[in-house]
């Protein structure tokens, strides 16, 4: 969900429940209103009420990787993301592992006292880092006690979307925490659609708009999943 | 198409075909007049008036690789397939890799006299070999001049079916021929799916009846080429 105004957003999210979604990312840093840590909590309380039956995930993506540019600092964006975390309403917020080390311990203290869980998320809509440096992404994540690792980067070949799916299933089988991988794009589309059967837990649909590029509609991802639970190979729904 | 009597043969044919298949193989091996010649051509010219829209694959699977057991000698099995060849209704027919090299020397000259393409086959249904095994494979029926290579090999992890896509992306970058590779079983499913994606031209499918372990269903597989056609990812159709 990322429409810009308190009545676009609402209005994007009964688009978007009406397809029947496990889960929907407000992506908060696209909200007209962000400065306004009265605004937000407001309008996280009208998306609580409306989105019962979904699981939420608050997130502010940062302008380096990839988000809207905001007023806010990397600091307050965290402030922000604490304060969701304090209203209980959703169980899922994201925080980049770029963030200053001190923010990240500062963000876990509060999510975990509040029950919330962190999505440590690394971004990369240039490239493809080599395989090396995104398993070490999805363990610092681990390393660091948060509780889901997420790394979404742009492959330049189909080669890419290989490296992103090998990493995936490595970190799978030598990881606890739950893994949310992507190959974005064109090239990376496929990794949207099997990435579950790899180890990736969620992957992000287009319900009205989409967040970011090779995204599928969410009916598609749903067939794709369904399709491949039929041939025995449920993983995305784990 | 599996059928054991011409009756059962073209039964099977019919429905296959009323789900719209873009191929046909016929799995002769199957037929229990195998070893009549007189009656397999019959039967090939009744597929064939059925069959006009499908583009037709005659294949006689070789026990050692997975298919029924047949009175026919390996030489008797090529010599048959080339009978087939000669009658010019079906547009490709199925060649192991595995058998004597006078005996695919013979097959190729009269194939390509009449016009017939030679898949040239490697199957595994106990594991997945090394990538540079398979590779190899692939890569010796363009060497033989062949003018399809096929391989289909049993994954025992995940890991297994990453290699066989890896396998395939490095031979479809660097062989000129049409490639055909899956891999089977509950784990390869994936492959059959999004093996297009990353160079494989043809996926078999369920039509009424599946000849190999981790087939899908005929409208699942076309569901699946669709959605990643509209993502952009069309390769299957190539």
């Amino acid at each position: 969900v990322i429409g810009a105004s308190r009545e676009a957003v609402l209005a994007e999210l009964q688009a978007v429940l009406a397809k029947g979604p496990d889960a929907v990312e407000w992506r908060a840093d696209f909200f007209d209103g962000i400065a306004d840590t009265g605004k937000v909590l407001a309008l996280a309380r009208e998306i609580g009420e409306l989105a019962a039956d979904a699981t939420l995930i608050f997130t502010i993506r940062s302008n380096r990787e990839g988000g809207q540019p905001i007023v806010l600092s990397d600091r307050q964006a965290v402030e922000l993301t604490a304060e969701i975390c304090r209203q209980g309403i959703f169980p899922y917020v994201d925080c980049e592992l770029s963030n200053a080390p001190a923010d990240i311990d500062f963000l876990r203290g509060v999510a975990h006292d509040c029950g919330t869980r962190i999505i440590a998320s690394f971004h990369d809509f240039q490239r493809t880092p080599e395989a090396f440096f995104l398993l070490d992404k999805l363990r610092q994540a681990e390393r660091l006690g948060l509780d889901v690792a997420k790394v979404a980067v742009m492959p330049h070949s189909l080669q890419d979307v290989l490296t992103l799916l090998q990493v995936t299933l490595d970190a799978r089988e030598s990881m606890q925490i739950p893994l949310i991988t992507m190959s974005m794009g064109n090239y990376g589309a496929v990794s949207r659609l099997v990435g579950g059967v790899f180890g990736s837990a969620l992957s992000f649909a287009i319900g009205q708009n989409g967040s970011a590029p090779g995204q599928v509609p969410i009916d598609d991802l749903r067939c794709a999943l369904d399709i491949l639970a039929r041939a025995g190979q449920g993983g995305a729904a784990r």
